[in-house]
């Protein structure tokens, strides 16, 4: 079974906690073993979110699951960037598992999503999904439909 | 079967969505019939935060939900107050409906959750639960979690 690892760090965007759900549904479907690895920020509104665990099965602290990561570990990233940190984490995520990988790109700031963007596109060979989102799901979700699309 | 309707305004908090379905699954558990009744922004991350509609099984738009409202059509109320239109759609809700009701508080700024909480207060006699949040969903669940207690 091929294994996916999902990235989120600070929740800023209402956006955020649902899409991470909506892509561990996605990609269970698709047949991976998805674990979230989070901030405890995070990991406290995916718990709210799913109380039953129902989609999201396997959850790590993002600085546990950093420490003992390997080359090869999983076979896709998936990062939420809206932040710097975010896109550090993202950065260091892909070069040690050296996976396909996609980075998630949403802000309410044009100015910011660029140099997201800039920062994944200039240090990784990850997918880039990018929108102008912060309430709305929708752009986020549909794009991402689509890039997951290309990896069947 | 006991009826409980949720109601959802405008997500601007990340804790809200995680929140509404936490609350959707609880009360389920209680035995009431669950309704979630939210502006279309929040219903689109409702639909993203459970894509099998696991949790949330009956959605409306909140603007056809009043229009068909009487009193009596729900045994609970449970409203998300975190801004003007909330809290006058709670109060509304409220007086039609005559039923138990709860408002859940929450803000960032310490000077509009006084604001809020002495508008439920002054225009119903709902349980108020009343928190200083936005991450951290963690507050909110444990009071909520009490004044559900309260009412079995």
């Amino acid at each position: 079974m091929k294994k996916a690892l999902i990235l989120l760090g600070c929740p800023e965007s209402p956006s955020q906690t649902p899409i991470a759900i909506y892509a561990a549904q996605k990609l269970a479907k698709m047949d991976y073993e998805v674990t979230i690895a989070s901030t405890p920020s995070a990991a406290k509104l995916l718990e709210v979110s799913d109380p039953d665990e129902y989609y999201v099965k396997n959850k790590m602290d993002i600085e546990s699951c950093l420490d003992g990561l390997e080359q090869g570990q999983y076979d896709l990233l998936v990062g939420f960037v809206h932040k710097d940190a975010a896109a550090s984490y993202f950065i260091t995520f892909y070069h040690i598992l050296q996976c396909e990988a996609i980075a998630l790109v949403f802000e309410k700031d044009t100015k910011l999503i660029e140099e997201f963007e800039n920062m994944v596109a200039e240090n990784t060979d990850a997918k880039i999904v990018s929108v102008r989102a912060f309430h709305n799901p929708t752009p986020l979700r549909v794009k991402f439909d689509k890039v997951l699309k290309e990896l069947q």
